[in-house]
């Protein structure tokens, strides 16, 4: 039988520190080049609406030791509106009840056939957040306690679960631009953690005296800059722009999630998307080789050295997402749910065929 | 509702000359750079049995004007078993039930939303079909009658009911190396096709005289040769090794399906793939720079001449298959789906979210 998960059914199967232990074992598999991750390819077109583009967006992974491999698929409807001067991609929900289209297809690398299928929402939250709580697990000192947040999105919310995962955080302060968003972050997420959140009015109340510092947010700009950096001091981005370059090229270490390749961009002739007409920003990038900057499974695997000492300030971008986390995260949650009996068993006899493709 | 489809559907909904028609409307839209389709990657590791590999492979494609996206997925258990000095890539039905995996997923791109889900088996085979049926549109004498066919297995047969779509053909003359088999195939689609198909002894027999020569096998060696040609004949191939490259070379007009790019292999450490280490028959390819040479759906679009004279020798290389072709494929399989109430209706909502992903 091949499983129809939800969202619910992955966000009850697969918890925060299993992410993070399930990535950790197999990044060693993927730094080795036993494991593959086949880099996201983009494709974008006109859709009806004039001022969206369509999306489409895949990308593969492969763990042999786990014994699946992943497809994860996006279908979007996109957006650019303008925000004062700065500018958002959003993704608008327009399949029917106002709904997001991704998918993650998990199959066997033993037999071929399909296991599960599910929507990618649930797992691509905690998988952002377990790679960055990873970062955080082999480059903060051991005894940070003092978290500040930038940002009070999704993507905060397990930042922060994946970093109190991995460190005892005991103190955690956020800031984002609006204080209605920040000061409900703040009571929910201490609710969760059972850490006080407490909402600051500046970046830099957040930032000073923090021994981790997480970016998450949404715009393209720098939100970290080279001035807050202290000795000792974990710094973590969600995307590269987040960290001024100053300070990227301060860090002691400078951690990228990975160099499996840029993504590949495919448009149809003409097209104009807003947010590469821009530019600010993703200039960061340009003044530091990317390429050549040590990743996190060689990180994990011991192939590049983490913090060395106390008082070194240590840097993680996020970079890109991979196909593989998929696979891996995919992996635990199609046991669980086997474990559990969770989700709706379809027929495998539906997505497989005795036709010879 | 998102429809699942069988092959069975697919088969029943899709004609040869519907998706003739369908790809050669659509390939105006490929050829101006208004239509994407994103190559194909192969993702090679290990699997559990020792003398297979696994491989996961996945193409894209969108067609703005058809209002459809596809992605196909295979994840296949693959050997390389030899045949007397021949090698032969071998697809083996491991998933439950000795089945193959291979799936196409259909989105919407006004809405994002998962249109359907297929096997990809019977398209796979109409839509090869169908291209080089283009290739015979478009590039044979517009009297070819006769017909030479060097191959006598599925392929074979799409390629046969592509060929008499697009030309009266009067007579049909097929040679493989295995008697049994050509014979069950002529008496095959003698029945199928109402023309008289006539099994043979030698390659030659099928190919003297002929106005139309076919190569469909499942060799990596050469199979129709520079000494074979006569004047106005078009010859075609499935793949680049199947022509001599004495006989490409001579061809007045020499068109490939596309230069969009090579597909991207990716393989895990030291792996060793059985048809890599060969070489034989792909050096072929390597004479000629593919790369530059004009492809179908720039010949449809009239931004490549083709046949410009009856005496003229005209060759087609279908080089490599489109996730494009799917896409529009599948929007008239979809259309006709709906219309006559076929496959299986489940929720949308199953294969959306309300989770940003």
């Amino acid at each position: 039988m091949t499983l129809i998960l939800s969202n619910a059914d992955v966000e009850n199967l697969l918890t925060m520190p299993e992410c993070i232990d399930v990535l950790d074992e197999a990044y060693v598999e993927l730094a080795e080049g036993r494991g593959i991750s086949r880099t996201r390819s983009d494709s974008l077109t006109p859709t009806i609406r004039p001022d969206a583009l369509y999306g489409l967006k895949s990308m593969d992974g492969v763990s042999p030791k786990l014994g699946v491999s992943a497809v994860r698929i996006n279908s979007d409807i996109l957006t650019w509106p303008k925000q004062g001067d700065s500018m958002r991609r959003v993704k608008v929900p327009s399949a029917p009840n106002g709904r997001y289209v991704g998918l993650v297809l998990l199959f066997s690398t033993h037999t071929g056939e399909p296991l599960a299928i599910f929507p990618d929402g649930v797992m691509q939250h905690i998988r952002v957040g377990a790679t960055n709580g990873l970062g955080v697990k082999y480059l903060a000192r051991q005894d940070a306690k003092v978290l500040g947040m930038l940002g009070s999105g999704w993507q905060a919310e397990t930042q922060l679960t994946a970093a109190c995962a991995v460190r005892r955080i005991d103190s955690i302060r956020c800031f984002s631009p609006n204080k209605a968003n920040r000061d409900a972050f703040a009571a929910k997420m201490s609710r969760v953690l059972g850490v006080e959140v407490v909402p600051v009015d500046q970046p830099e109340q957040a930032v000073v005296g923090a021994d981790i510092v997480m970016c998450a947010s949404n715009t393209i700009d720098n939100i970290f800059f080279e001035r807050w950096m202290a000795p000792g001091m974990h710094v973590s981005a969600i995307k590269r722009p987040e960290i001024e370059t100053a300070a990227l090229k301060r860090a002691d270490r400078l951690i990228i999630h990975t160099n499996d390749g840029t993504p590949t961009h495919i448009l149809t002739k003409d097209l104009v998307v807003p947010e590469k007409t821009k530019g600010k920003g993703w200039s960061v990038a340009e003044e530091i080789d990317f390429k050549a900057l040590p990743t996190l499974p060689q990180l994990i695997a011991g192939k590049t050295a983490g913090r060395t000492a106390d008082d070194q300030v240590t840097c993680f971008v996020n970079n890109l997402g991979l196909g593989y986390q998929f696979a891996a995260a995919g992996a635990v949650v199609y046991r669980k749910a086997k474990e559990a009996g969770a989700g709706t068993e379809l027929p495998t006899d539906w997505f497989t065929e005795d036709v010879h493709p």
